[in-house]
């Protein structure tokens, strides 16, 4: 292990903005000259006045006849006034330029043909029916100051305008250069990609969330964790003239491979290392030839998160534009979210409307868990001198998502089941948002209990009576009327590797030597049903060489056995075939969607009732195998009113 | 004047939506296989399960050493264990593959090297510092559903989940077919339009639009008004595998050049011909090869809203996206809209946020003018069954801009002076925006009377003494203290044709016989400027032609006498220096911003206190010509506290 690098004083992220604004956040000088009508979402170098006036000529806003009107001034019913086509009477359309000195249009209604002319009854004012010149738009005019955002109602002002180009800031060049000897291209085969390699991803988000802001953006091949590699490279992008802001990816933490701040060091100086933010800390910003180097940490979330926080604000500031904030919302906790004091931790969290109040749910906390953020409806600060928020706490979140997007979604916590990708799928199109929660089918039904999730998926057995759902809801909900909708009867059995090598044909075979089994958590259904057959077969846990090692989905267990680290895990068959596994069927097992009833003519409830009625639905179910759909809709309970309020 | 059609039974728009769903809203069946990397803002046609795991083995998740967690378990510091490195121990960067079959990771600061290998005086558990595989995706699972948008986060989820390219609609294909033989290419250089040939816009203007909502577009040049011309265009049209949807610009309407209606009735069938709405009134559906055929009206506000209400919807529902409606805002109106019975209504307003209450001032109502929407900060919807609201009515509005910007919004409503378009561009990039309305100096003060804006700009003189404003205020704001900030001393003048070809050098002048005059309305501070001049040198007004002939901006003045409408007007240096007119000049005036005391820390009048005492924006003033700067920035009052309330 060779030297280490130590992040300087981490310093809050506050602090960190105000340096990076400080440092480069001045409006760009950069400035062309575009088409107008393809300047959409640019921004605007200087103020922009009209070239020529609309409309260019006093115009007809009718059809009809355009007239003097003090000609008719002296009109009446006892008294017409008669006037003569193409001499005191011109035909025009609407949009057409006034004749000669007619100052009025007459609507086509209002005269009559006569042998005598066009008889007139009533005076005309003057400009009666006329779009004056320069009425909408007077030449010289300010039509846009400068720093504003084009937009496409914006084009019609300009051209309407006379004003064919326009001067707009050059969209701010932000370069990626992603770091790691162990990153291959996004075009690589992944089935093909040797074990340690990994597909570079990051430069992609990163360069289209630079677009999102209005910069432009290329990135380099993958770089080799080499030191002087990365800062011949960073010396070389910083003269370049299409660079502003260079962003270096990964390598920017203090471990052995850790490069940028030391090439950085070489090629320049550093502002700051280490922020006290979560994810996000290992963050660098340089500068090298007065240009902006920002070392983003290579954990996908640490990348999008420093992005936002500093990048985001800096390019909009290079155009001039305040940086827009997220909309925020209050919400109740679900679950408590400790938090580690000294950094503030930025907590990914899905939301969903029960009962009238928005409820928060946290997301796995790692920085290299992506879906964390694209499952994510929102961010929850926990500020550096928190030590976290407790069960139930109301506080504010700002919004990933639109809110109406929120309020139709559909919040299912419990057992995981392919079934539920299936029935997203299918709630997708009607504008319904399922967001899922796999925390075991107890941890379902207590989501319930603490009104935080719409509806539950569950699959507990009572070893007693051999039902499902039915004894547990009566133990955990004893006061809350539910509904249980039939899913489906699916198989468990065991996942273990293609053609069984290990032989596994029941329960009593886990306890071959050798054999390492893979388990599902406490609470869960499959564990339950796990420690049924265990008794049921009077073996001991203990006996069970990883019994202790626990999983939390079904996909994981079959995961593990994929990855040759277990050679056995109870599960799903639709997870064994997912990952082209083999299964040793044991026993069927009935799976309900649980929900209280008084959110029955919740839409997004009525919404999976119909789809599971649907042909279609049923179909797909049973092309995904080992389902039995018989029962698939049913609808039971409530099977208890709520005790009478006293 | 040849044949006029007839509308065929208007509808409303609520119908006129329906049917254009009903008949062409379903999901599109054309789909593409796009890179991930560039589906940002794409609308996948088929949900999209992961190929790959992330992280795709088990990897560390520190810098350390790979271990097998259970030869660590009887680890103390009184009996260490001692690692081999390279035997049992195997150093790993963050994010490298476990070696062999370690499964946890210990951190670097928790061994120290001796002689007899790596000591290490505490267990460590499985898993501990891994990140295992599938724990971000598992390989088979849905990463997102049919329908779902991509973001750029997303393309983060995508690559790590091994999906190098993804099943999205195609974009519908919009052609857009402007008509008229008025028309010319907006490329043209708009000085050298011929008197009646009109700058296309529009087709640029809806072309982004349909861009804005996941389309793509075409645009074919102008079409003459010829009916058979555009009937076999619109047969060509509808042939073309690449269009989905047609949009005829202009012509829809029922005058003797509007051909659209007949086009398809000869091409295909029309649906429905007339909407009750305003602007937007002229809007025909057709179908022509089961291909739907929008006739937009020409007027920019119309084609704008026909497109938002009508033509939107349908682009998102064929990418099965629901539709997003604006944001609301609960606003008070700062004057009376009257409205059309029999007519839905959509009035474009300014907000301002003032003293807490949003409040709205109504915008030309004119569907010509393309600025009424560029300046909109919101729509009010005026129902068909209601003839308008009061002033001070309390209604609901909808957003074009986000609330933030709204709060950052200044309005100033009064008197136009162009130092007004200067403050609006220094104001701009500290994120304030300046709205403004022009109704003259009375009316600015009379705005500050109903709290419907922040500030009023305003030039009343007092003849009896000579002062400005001072006693105006007193009479009309008698109960409201008052700041008065000098803007600037301005010459008005006389502004008449380049070379003053009629020699006007005084006000008498104004009486030669053939002299055509262009007034300012009653109220504001020119016309009073004006009256007191025609009384200082007892001119009766009924004497001067055109007296009568009112503008309510100095630009409209000029712009009268650049067109030849007048031959003189009263009005500022700047507007006739704008339109390269000749000015006379009469009299200095006194030009003020006059604001509430009680507005004085509002950040919008704090910010423009402090530009008008800076360097640059007195200089810039000094160069628009006409201005005499001393006393810019001087600010005086209130000359009146509140009368104590009892």
């Amino acid at each position: 292990m060779s030297q280490r690098n130590v992040y300087l004083s981490m310093i809050p992220l506050e602090q960190a903005r105000e340096i990076t604004l400080r440092e480069f956040g001045s409006v760009t000088s950069k400035k062309e000259e575009i088409p107008s009508s393809q300047a959409v979402g640019r921004v605007l170098a200087e103020a922009v006045m009209a070239a020529a006036s609309s409309p260019p000529h006093h115009v007809a806003a009718m059809d009809g006849y355009a007239i003097r009107a003090k000609e008719t001034f002296h009109a009446s019913e006892s008294h017409p006034v008669f006037l003569k086509e193409m001499e005191n009477a011109f035909p025009v359309n609407t949009g057409q330029v006034l004749p000669g000195d007619s100052d009025a249009v007459v609507m086509i209604e209002k005269v009559t043909q006569e042998e005598k002319g066009l008889r007139l009854e009533a005076p005309v004012f003057p400009w009666q029916h006329v779009r004056k010149i320069g009425e909408d738009i007077v030449a010289t005019e300010m039509l846009f100051p400068a720093t504003h955002e084009i937009t496409p109602y914006c084009i019609g002002a300009l051209l309407s305008g006379g004003v064919r180009s326009v001067p707009v800031f050059m969209q701010p060049g932000v370069l990626i250069l992603p770091t790691g000897s162990e990153l291959v291209s996004a075009e690589r085969d992944p089935a093909l990609l040797r074990p340690g390699e990994v597909i570079e991803s990051n430069s992609h988000v990163l360069g289209r969330l630079a677009e999102s802001c209005g910069g432009r953006w290329t990135a380099a091949p993958p770089i080799r964790d080499e030191v002087d590699l990365l800062a011949s490279q960073l010396e070389e992008a910083a003269l370049r003239e299409d660079v502003d802001i260079i962003l270096t990816v990964g390598g920017s933490s203090a471990g052995s491979h850790d490069f940028t701040r030391t090439a950085l060091e070489k090629t320049g100086n550093v502002l700051f290392h280490g922020i006290t933010m979560m994810p996000g800390k290992p963050v660098v910003l340089g500068k090298v030839c007065s240009k902006p180097v920002f070392g983003i940490p290579g954990y996908p979330v640490s990348a999008i998160l420093a992005f936002e926080e500093l990048v985001r604000p800096l390019i909009r500031s290079m155009l001039g534009r305040p940086v827009i904030h997220r909309k925020k919302c209050t919400v109740f906790l679900s679950r408590a979210i400790p938090s580690r004091l000294g950094l503030e931790e930025f907590v990914r969290i899905r939301l969903a409307e029960i009962a009238g109040r928005t409820i928060a749910a946290p997301l796995p906390r790692g920085a290299g868990c992506i879906t964390s953020i694209t499952e994510a409806d929102a961010i929850l600060r926990i500020p550096a001198n928190s030590e976290g928020l407790a069960t139930g706490a109301e506080t504010t979140a700002e919004l990933l998502r639109p809110i109406e997007e929120i309020h139709n979604t559909l919040l299912v916590v419990g057992s995981h089941d392919n079934a539920l990708d299936l029935l997203a799928n299918h709630l997708k199109p009607m504008g319904i948002r399922l967001s899922s929660a796999h925390v075991g089918s107890m941890g379902g039904l207590l989501a319930i209990r603490s009104q935080s999730c719409h509806m539950a998926g569950s699959h507990l057995l009572d070893p007693s009576d051999g039902s499902y759902n039915k004894n547990a809801i009566a133990r955990i909900l004893p006061e809350t009327p539910v509904y249980r909708l039939h899913l489906a009867v699916r198989i468990q059995g065991f996942i273990v590797r293609k053609g069984n090598p290990m032989n596994i044909r029941r329960t009593a075979d886990l306890l071959r030597p050798g054999l390492r089994f893979i388990n599902r958590q406490p609470g869960s259904g499959t564990r339950i049903l796990m420690d049924y057959e265990l008794q049921k077969n009077t073996i001991f846990p203990g006996d069970i060489e990883g019994y202790d090692n626990e999983e939390t989905t079904h996909m994981a267990v079959a995961a593990a056995v994929l990855s040759g680290s277990a050679d056995a895990g109870l599960g799903i068959a639709a997870a064994a075939r997912a990952l082209d596994l083999d299964f040793v069927p044991l026993t069927p097992e009935t799976y309900e969607l649980i929900f209280p009833a008084e959110l029955m003519q919740t839409p997004q409830i009525q919404a999976v009732i119909r789809i599971l009625s649907t042909k279609t639905f049923r179909e797909s179910l049973k092309a995904l195998g080992g389902y039995t759909i018989e029962n698939t809709g049913k609808l039971t309970g409530p099977e208890r009113t709520p005790p009478e309020k006293t």
